[in-house]
């Protein structure tokens, strides 16, 4: 059997199976572990607060492409995507190792660029730079490790949704994947709305501040969309043993998007890649949440008793079921995402 | 300019530059910071101890080649390079973070091996598998990142070193270039020797009892002897501001290298890979560390003044200088080594 048939879940199964052999319940370091594989980032108890660390490697055509992407953009991503999962922790990012594998032939004014730029976001989101690799290879490999903390004494999980609660996202989603369709050759007249996707594609801002914010207004459960809007609420149904009804006609969708994209539902449900919050709480939190943060929060869902198979089904406002097909990317079966199991 | 004309420490020295540049002195979490950039590993305080982060890459056919070394031993190594920069240290390693990027067309069986020697050396260490992240690429390129802490209050660094302390070496050096060298075609008849050898380049064992017996015995420098003998002292003389004399004829060899390789001196001084500590002391707390430890340690050389250019000297018993061309391993422009600047 090839990695192609088992997939890049089954691939993280395998993984995980090998992390729960290794424990040794009631003994250090497994006794101050309060998340391992399956969430956004890893957390362990150290003193009074909670420590976070989270990997994502990004892979020259694969997950970016040089001829799409600057390398002040690459340098600006490679921090954002992991800063992403810190955000969906809720927590404070601080410390950062660069993983570099880089071809021998690339011109250091190149490099430069990256550095810098990876350099002006770890300043902008407090992150001092402690350390990490270098290495040659014939393609690029940029591996970013964030080891942070949590604000108070929790941080948002996976696989706390419940029954009842409301489903909410911030800003926009469909964005980065429009983006990506316009870099790739689809027209779009207005230089405004190109700077925006283009932006929203290959210069995601993380939502480091928001996240804190959620858990100070009493929100548990968040996840980040890198995925895509339902594979992500799918994440958190499966972690929750919930499911959940999704509105397409609530699902926040930026407005040069729906005006260049015609087929602005599919990017907005299966896109990936926006970096926005998707959480879960009761109502009285959510309309808290929206008068304190700055940026739009959209309800879009329910969160429901489980009932499989299918975990999220995808609604009009009558309530009827949109078809949906998952777009089931799978990094080692046809296609390409960013895949954490921290 | 290219990286191949920058090489791999211009390289370094560009990032740890936007490190510097990045940071705010007295603000979290520069305050906390102990060792950034230039040590085995990064390290910041955390309430009454110390935390350490490292991270290490291995590239197909730069670090490994799937001719020579199995899955299984693959899984081993990509966690014991990573443990021995926490061993030289003197710190306890508790979380591992691990990012593979594989070809979607291995046997699942392949990686399967791999998972589970990675995962027995974790247990091995007492070490909790906490997350990580899978991508697929034409190529394999591992990276692992472990988070530990300090024991006491205190870590092995590289700075600390000062004329008069002795230089002293755990195990035996050379064995693993050694090693590599039979693996691609020198004949060694010994059975008995081949595995000895075979051992010591694809399944090193990483001194993190050792590195912790240092520190309680009151060593307070160490390196792991990942470049080579006469390049990690010289990282050693170049954080610590002085110079080191080496004596060639009180390297340890292992016998079988001796025995089989014309080139043992060569391969001991520069060969690299071996993952033994590199330690200096006062002869009082040598002779303890001697006493206490129950693998070979032995005394290598002194420290002495800075005095540029040369910073390491080798000499024979009688104190001639033997000339030695410093291997200069570069990854950029000419070969190939780990390297780490956390």
């Amino acid at each position: 059997m090839r990695l192609s048939e088992l997939g890049e879940f089954g691939l993280i199964d395998l993984i995980r199976a090998a992390s729960v052999r290794c424990q040794i319940p009631g003994r250090t370091p497994w006794r101050e572990l309060v998340l391992g594989i399956g969430d956004d980032a890893a957390a362990w108890q150290s003193g009074d607060h909670i420590e976070l660390a989270t990997t994502d490697t990004l892979v020259q055509s694969i997950h970016f492409d040089l001829g799409l992407i600057t390398w002040k953009e690459l340098g600006w991503k490679a921090l954002a995507v992991n800063l992403s999962d810190i955000a969906a922790m809720g927590g404070i990012p601080k410390y950062a190792l660069l993983s570099l594998v880089l071809p021998a032939e690339l011109k250091v004014k190149d490099v430069s660029d990256f550095v810098d730029s990876f350099e002006h976001m770890a300043t902008e989101f407090g992150v001092a730079i402690v350390g990490g690799n270098v290495a040659t290879a014939p393609s690029i490999v940029i591996t970013v490790t964030i080891i942070g903390c949590s604000r108070g004494k929790t941080v948002l999980e996976r696989s706390t949704a419940s029954p009842g609660e409301q489903i909410a996202v911030t800003g926009y989603v469909g964005s980065s994947a429009a983006g990506l369709e316009m870099l790739r050759g689809r027209t779009v007249p207005d230089p405004e709305a190109r700077y925006v996707l283009r932006q929203a594609h290959l210069k995601p801002v993380p939502r480091v501040t928001e996240g804190q914010i959620l858990i100070e207004q009493g929100v548990r459960t968040a996840i980040d969309i890198s995925d895509g809007l339902v594979a992500d609420l799918d994440h958190i149904c499966e972690s929750s043993k919930v499911n959940a009804t999704l509105n397409m006609e609530q699902v926040p969708v930026h407005p040069v998007v729906t005006k260049y994209f015609p087929n602005h539902q599919e990017l907005a449900l299966s896109g990936g890649e926006d970096y926005e919050l998707l959480f879960t709480a009761d109502r009285a939190t959510v309309t808290r949440v929206k008068q304190v943060l700055s940026c739009p929060v959209t309800v879009v869902g329910d969160i429901t008793k489980e009932e499989l198979p299918t975990r999220v089904l995808v609604v009009d406002s009558k309530g009827t079921i949109i078809p949906y097909k998952r777009g089931g990317w799978d990094h080692f079966k046809n296609g390409v995402s960013h895949l954490t199991f921290t």
